[in-house]
């Protein structure tokens, strides 16, 4: 699981700063989650194939997350894209680019899918043989989703050993893989624990932003690997945080302990203050894995 | 006159090039031509004051032309910005914009006015006491206009020497500098041209992009100062540059020259040749006075 942060800045975009984009590599997969203003430009630098990317998702309609998607699409048009795309946003954003492709008398040559999202529950919107994705509902000043990617558990190991101490034919893996008992000719049925090693754990990551502080989200994140969590202010701007819907670093590390999170990566900083450390640290008093997002920066799990 | 380039390459934002933007400071006002994506962070690289501007003038809703719109207003919103905006384009670009700040539930604390373009024939968009622009019909794939930035011509100026021969009083200087005759106390009349000079020559500054060669622009813009006219391809091209409807560098040459303009600016390149200078080369076998455009460079004029 590789995470590449291509904007983690609130607002506006700046010379040095992006706002919220970033790409999750999962299972071969590459997930693009929101897509501020130069997002297109930010894959570039990070060399990021355009063609690889057939899943994006935009968590709210507020610009820092989705103003550089219609030129996302468009460039992929330009370029000659024949693969479908899918968008994952609220419900409007198909309105939002299909105005502006029809005002400019442009198309898509490939196949554009919107699957706009209105509930206010959890809810799955994508799921392939390795990996599930699911809504976790926010609370911001307009509707907004965080994103769960999870991959699924996989197959289970195969204990060679014992396997041959049985003499297992090569036709029956399969069934092992997928935690089948195995009877013998003989009749004795050898239990799966026997012949297998448990599956590697699955691995998942929990993209939360905009959100103010909200332990609705900890049932739904439990566990998770990792947790990407806003933190556009500080403890000392707290009654800001929490007028304009925000969090700070010490309420994201509340979630990340409360959530039994593996590790938390912070993000969404207010470009307020000198150093984006002051987020760490703050954040460390309450959760000791924490991690800071930064532009062009890549994680790996 | 002023003119910086923000972006001048065709198609797609990339990690090195801009589409295209430019801001023209004429007489003291800020005028910004057309607003690609990035055009916001480019305004700032080039240290361009956001509150000094107050009309936005968009050619055409192709996305290279206008995508950075609604991230520059929503950018002066979020700053804080007070005094009214002003936006020529085409039809429609209201439409874009409004519904993108409805549906992120975000307003604008200044004024926001459009000025939506249908015309087909050269009309005045903007006129105070000092300038006056006024649109170029262009032909492109859709509905586009060129805009013609005009100073007004000035006062005349005060022949001090001869003023003072006939002892005229303070008081009639600005009737001398509106070019109206004196009549001294004894009856005598004084013509004007004697006693002012002409006023400083007016500047012009054309702006043609997108668009292919016609010259059904060159009376709109005879004798410009500056004609800044795309040239997205070379004419090895040619074709492309028909089938587009853009120009060849050759072919915008040719509308300097007929136009008898007194400097040509190229831009709109495509990104398909090696080096722009092969643009300037090809246009000055027709025209003389050649400038490339790029990205952050300056023109005085």
């Amino acid at each position: 699981m590789k995470l590449t942060i291509l904007g983690c800045y609130a607002a506006t975009p700046r010379t040095l700063t992006n706002p919220t984009s970033q790409v999750l590599e999962i299972k071969n997969r590459l997930f693009l989650i929101d897509c501020g203003e130069g997002t297109q430009v930010q894959l570039r630098k990070n060399k990021l194939k355009f063609s690889k990317i057939n899943h994006v998702f935009i968590s709210h309609l507020h610009g820092d997350h989705f103003f550089g998607l219609i030129g996302l699409i468009s460039t992929f048009a330009l370029l000659g894209r024949t693969n479908d795309l899918h968008i994952y946003g609220p419900k409007g954003i198909k309105e939002i680019i299909d105005l502006q492709l029809r005002l400019s008398n442009s198309w898509t040559n490939y196949q554009l899918f919107f699957h706009e999202l209105e509930s206010k529950k959890s809810e799955i919107i994508y799921e392939d043989d390795k990996v599930i994705v699911k809504t976790i509902a926010l609370r911001h000043r307009v509707y907004t989703n965080g994103f769960l990617f999870q991959e699924k558990i996989g197959e289970r190991g195969l204990n060679m050993k014992a396997i041959q101490s049985y003499e297992i034919e090569t036709c029956y893996y399969q069934n092992l893989k997928n935690g089948k008992n195995i009877t013998l000719e003989d009749g004795r049925i050898v239990p799966n624990e026997i012949l297998t090693f448990d599956p590697i754990p699955a691995l998942s990551y929990a993209f939360c932003s905009d959100t103010k502080y909200s332990e609705d989200v900890i049932p739904l994140i439990e566990n998770v690997t990792v947790l990407y969590h806003e933190s556009t202010f500080l403890q000392s701007e707290e009654s800001l945080a929490s007028k304009t819907m925000h969090s700070t670093a010490k309420e994201a590390a509340k979630i990340a302990l409360k959530a039994n999170a593996n590790q938390l990566i912070l993000g969404h900083y207010s470009t307020r203050y000198d150093s984006i450390q002051l987020f760490k640290e703050e954040a460390e008093t309450v959760f000791k894995n924490v991690l800071l997002a930064d532009d062009g920066k890549s994680f790996e799990f």
